[in-house]
């Protein structure tokens, strides 16, 4: 088992990466967070996969068990979810030195994780990350929330877990759709780092994309690369934790444009990294020859080519809300090069929507 | 216009004192918050009493400005109410370089402040308390939220102002009993700190309460005290900040078992006071001369001294449903003298229970 340091400003917390590590969850936080009870909460697809072995580590240690099993899916991050944990927790009587595990991909961590972040002003919190997409991003961090409206993640806090486990092994239970999502992040981090990093990401584009080809170095070289940002500028304020949006300002607009449903959040920052691309090679000089690498990496992991069924213009709209919005628009993070990026881009509305609409042919 | 600083771990801000100083609200943003719309919010009661001039300051100020008026009181701090303030800012396009003004009391900057902290992660939020609580209490230290259930304040953040501008003329409008819930905390401070800032309160409890009584002086000691107890533990993480919870064990209970209506939360405070004087003579050794100095002050005041139409029980049950319960109970705030607190004090349920029952006597 690896063990990452997270440094912010905040809190410092660990995050341990390793092969059915979940097992030892229990022992993780008997050293780390001795007292109270624990609530795991999980959506319905992964409670018959990990819930058991979660619980028995758990009651093992010698905690109070319970848990909370949620419908699957990006519209359970809602006000009324949360309002509804709230009510359990409630119910429960949960206190603040007890404990709230996120077990699962994004949607539970950004649910559970605003959850625990506001209740009673606080809790201590677990994120145990399932997908490829957690892992490698919306675990760590400390970004949770939920959706309002077509706003993505527009209420929400800033709130640093206590201890990330993340088990690799789980990757091995998803579906490919949801390993393509994380691999959209992947290769995010693997065209703003460039060297060795953008070239494992290329090897995994080579082949097809299984678990057992995602190296474990990959998975903690992104995790790193996160930490590493985000200990800069935890509340983005600097400036530095911008880059970690790369592909993410369109992407998130398209997510909001298709109502959250249509593509996988990878999906969509995948369709955000190749119109970045583009916008890269106009605004910013990056060479023909590296766009193409860029794009020829993205085809590789199988993500999506084309946005379809979207009016550029209702894309357009939601970027003009995107909260990095200024009232001048976003500024963007494209590439200089492969590995060199460029934060706070301009970028006029009318090439925006060229862009947009290059994604659309 | 006095200045007062405050220091946290998450920020550093002006808390600004004077007379008709809400006149120069304008001024006093574009020097530290110069980009953005200004949204100020406060209740009925206050719109017609203070709108005109804020608004008024900040258009002179060149802020694009607007507004939104809720109806009065503590009923407001509510989920719903959040949710519904969430939308109007997501109609009026705000982002997160744009300013919530908080004017009045402290339930519109408990729930402003929620607003504030979690809309889009946060935007700039100030404080413009109006009444003698919001000023020398709640506007301060960073406490926002709402409350959940009969779970005073159970859902919400630690998340700083970026100013507080405290008009002490506005306390010449406040009714009697707004003032007199104020200055139940003034009392707390004052058998907290014993010295001259004990004198002070008891001058004051010795002679109607009336705004023209209280002293500049006395309003920016109590914030200053306040002050620096945040500035030792912002998220009440070591145990400092827990002194300002001198009587709200027992006081908060009471606004939950009289669902947040039938005691002002300063009326409920001054009971949980007693009750704290009571508790300290028995656990604390207290003598029996200076608890009874301790309630006449609290006669002075005008404030309540009796807990009617409330079973004990009831209290007791929501004592245990503290934030800061533990599994053991509270440990309580008590005061081994005047002037000398005693933190996280265990005290046996048949003695919390008998405390409470000697408030209905």
């Amino acid at each position: 088992m690896d063990r990452l340091r997270a440094h912010t400003a905040s809190r410092d917390y660990d995050v341990l990466v390793g092969h059915e590590c979940l097992g030892d969850l229990g022992a993780i936080l008997r050293e780390r967070l001795p007292h109270g009870q624990v609530v795991v909460c999980c959506d319905e697809n992964v409670a018959p996969l990990y819930l058991p072995t979660v619980r028995e580590s758990l009651e093992a240690a010698e905690y109070g068990v319970s848990q909370i099993v949620i419908p699957a899916g990006e519209m359970q991050k809602t006000l009324t979810r949360a309002e509804e944990i709230y009510g359990i927790l409630y119910d429960r009587g949960l206190r603040r030195t007890d404990t709230l595990v996120a077990l699962g991909g994004g949607v539970v961590g950004d649910l559970v994780g605003f959850v625990a972040a506001t209740y009673q002003r606080g809790l201590r919190f677990v994120q145990a990350p399932t997908t490829l997409l957690a892992q490698v991003d919306a675990s760590l961090g400390g970004k949770v929330g939920v959706h309002f409206r077509a706003g993505k993640n527009y209420v929400g806090s800033f709130y640093q877990p206590h201890v990330v486990c993340a088990d690799i092994a789980t990757l091995h239970s998803l579906p490919t759709c949801e390993l393509r999502s994380g691999a959209a992040e992947v290769a995010k981090y693997g065209l703003a780092a460039g060297g060795s990093l953008l070239d494992a990401v290329e090897c995994l584009a080579r082949g097809p994309l299984e678990a057992e080809r995602l190296d474990d170095s990959l998975v903690a070289g992104c995790m790193q690369r996160k930490l590493d940002v985000v200990a800069l500028d935890e509340r983005e304020e600097t400036g530095a934790r911008a880059v970690l949006n790369l592909g993410h300002t369109i992407g998130h607009a398209i997510e909001g444009a298709t109502g959250f449903t249509r593509f996988t959040h990878g999906e969509a920052v995948a369709l955000g990294l190749r119109a970045a691309l583009w916008l890269s090679g106009r605004v910013c000089g990056l060479p023909p020859d590296q766009a193409a690498r860029g794009l020829a990496l993205l085809d590789g992991l199988g993500l999506p080519r084309r946005l379809t069924g979207v009016e550029p213009d209702e894309v357009c709209k939601l970027i003009r809300r995107d909260k990095k919005a200024g009232k001048d628009g976003v500024g963007y993070v494209l590439l200089r090069a492969l590995g060199e990026p460029a934060l706070g881009v301009p970028v006029p509305a009318a090439l925006e929507r060229e862009a947009v609409a290059w994604l659309t042919l």
